[in-house]
């Protein structure tokens, strides 16, 4: 027998949240933006899995890329919560393991799913929240940095909008301590912005990571369910790795990227069947807004959403590159 | 046909955390005093559900009086955090809606599991964390306490404990508002103590609440299953309620509760056949430790642990109502 003959093909998606993403709703130099920083994204984790790298370390380096990149709604680009802060949310899940890390609320870390990693790896924990987290990420010795790192001023302007439609006070504008010449080229996407990654590497185990910024205008400390296991984040070995993006309370009251797992499992139907069953059907049913993408074991690869558009991007050892966008994109 | 052919018998099941629990563990004036706590607590849901109240509101009112009772980790009797303080988590869901409430990290709420129900109510949330959540709790009227009203002897002795064996500083004693003279009656069951009810109404309605102080010790604004919708807690008209119990990292790596749920709709098996395979087969393969009540739409009630006891009760409207504390009791 061929030592090659259990060796999977890696393959490899992400997203970088949905809402109303259309081809009216941007400039073209939008567009070029965001496929490009999709693709370059891609790429990455291509090059990785394609070297023998992890699952693990293809969604975390993933993660850290779009949560380096303003464009999209997770670390430096996050929104803005009500009162003019930026709380930070993050989770990753070792399909092979089991193992889960996950954190919610931070506000001084730069790469929130390395955070989430250091949990899982370094902590008897699978998930903190607030301050604490933030004394385990100064003692993992985990990258801070000032609150006015996550300024950007179209989500400073989101905010001021939403505020002033509801009539709330504005809290003073932060210290604007990084210009960045790619501000004009953030979409508002809608209340749906978030990155995530799933990934299969060569010795067939999976993995999933999420983060995000949560909603533009967020109050009360609110948790979405980006770092909510079983919610937004999800991989098991045994069935598949999902990263969701969208209304983050259906996603919650769905337990959906567990939802789609067990589907999987127990009906034994293609993935691409299960993830449109629930997120084009039951989501929709319950007025939910999102989407999802997913990876199994076999290399199966599937995303479905509900929204105008989703920023995608899928690649395999056997498959070119592509990106998504729009809804017809691929 | 008999309009009353569409009536469902009630049924009600609660747990008070599971852990070290056996004879030889506790004294005899502890036992007594666990199944009088137990037993009075079901016999006030018993009446709500008789008189037509709805699973919802018997969860609630059963997961209220256990936070209001020094003998379980929940509420007023929740364990030190090893900065000394104390912080509480919840979680509801109602199975006829999926609407869900949750709440981490809380430190002034009397009844977390009552700030839950609220932020389902009267939010558009569904998790709320933290100093946000307590800001939600205030504009709510939720009652709050001084911290003070969490000290009981018997837990601080737990922290003073474990803080000694970690060699860990010793935070200040905290105020000690409220002398109670039922200290010496709560029992240290380890890790594990949680509260928890599961109920069918008249409807045909279930929901779960859950509630806890968390662990012993705990750092880093460290969250467990508890509140985690989907992990400590779910509940669905299509499947059924749910609520654990136990080292909550592996029930959120395993997704405990709503495991049970989908392999109870997938796989068509009698619930307590779901919940015995799930804990103490699945649960007790990765290492971890606890227990569980679930109680589905056509009245099944199961009741699975893999520790050496577990403080529940049950009763339902053609049963005697039963408490257990042993591995045999029930």
């Amino acid at each position: 027998m061929n030592s090659q003959s259990s060796r999977s093909a890696w393959s490899f998606a992400l997203h970088g949240g949905a809402g109303a993403i259309s081809k009216g709703a941007i400039t073209d130099e939008q567009e070029n933006a965001y496929r490009d920083a999709l693709k370059s994204t891609a790429s990455l984790a291509a090059a990785f899995l394609a070297n023998g790298g992890s699952a693990l370390g293809a969604v975390e380096m993933a993660v850290r890329a779009m949560e380096d990149d303003i464009l999209f709604n997770a670390g430096r680009g996050a929104v803005f919560t009500a009162d003019g802060r930026n709380d930070l949310d993050a989770a990753i899940m070792d399909g092979a393991t089991l193992a889960a890390g996950a954190v919610a609320g931070v506000r001084h870390t730069r790469h929130p799913i390395s955070l989430a990693r250091a949990v899982m790896e370094r902590s008897e924990q699978v998930m903190l929240i607030g301050e604490g987290a933030e004394s385990f990420a100064r003692l993992q010795k985990i990258e801070e940095v000032d609150s006015g790192y996550f300024f950007t001023e179209r989500r400073w302007k989101s905010l001021k909008r939403l505020l002033a439609k509801m009539s709330w006070p504005e809290p003073p504008r932060p210290l604007y301590l990084r210009p960045e010449p790619r501000d004009h080229l953030v979409h508002d996407e809608g209340k749906y912005g978030t990155v995530g990654a799933v990934a299969l590497d060569h010795n067939g185990h999976v993995a999933a990571a999420t983060s995000t910024g949560g909603i533009t205008g967020k109050q009360f400390g609110r948790v979405g369910d980006s770092p909510i296991i079983g919610a937004g984040c999800y991989a098991s070995d045994r069935t598949c790795a999902v990263s969701c993006t969208g209304g983050g309370e259906y996603f919650i009251r769905m337990v959906m990227a567990h939802s789609i797992a067990m589907r999987f499992r127990y009906r034994e139907e293609p993935l691409q069947n299960v993830t449109d069953g629930l997120v084009r059907h039951e989501l929709t049913a319950i007025g939910g807004r999102g989407g999802v993408i997913a990876i199994a074991p076999d290399g199966q690869v599937a995303c479905s959403f509900n929204t105008e558009g989703m920023y995608r991007a899928r690649v395999a050892e056997n498959s070119p590159l592509i990106v998504g966008l729009f809804g017809g994109d691929m």
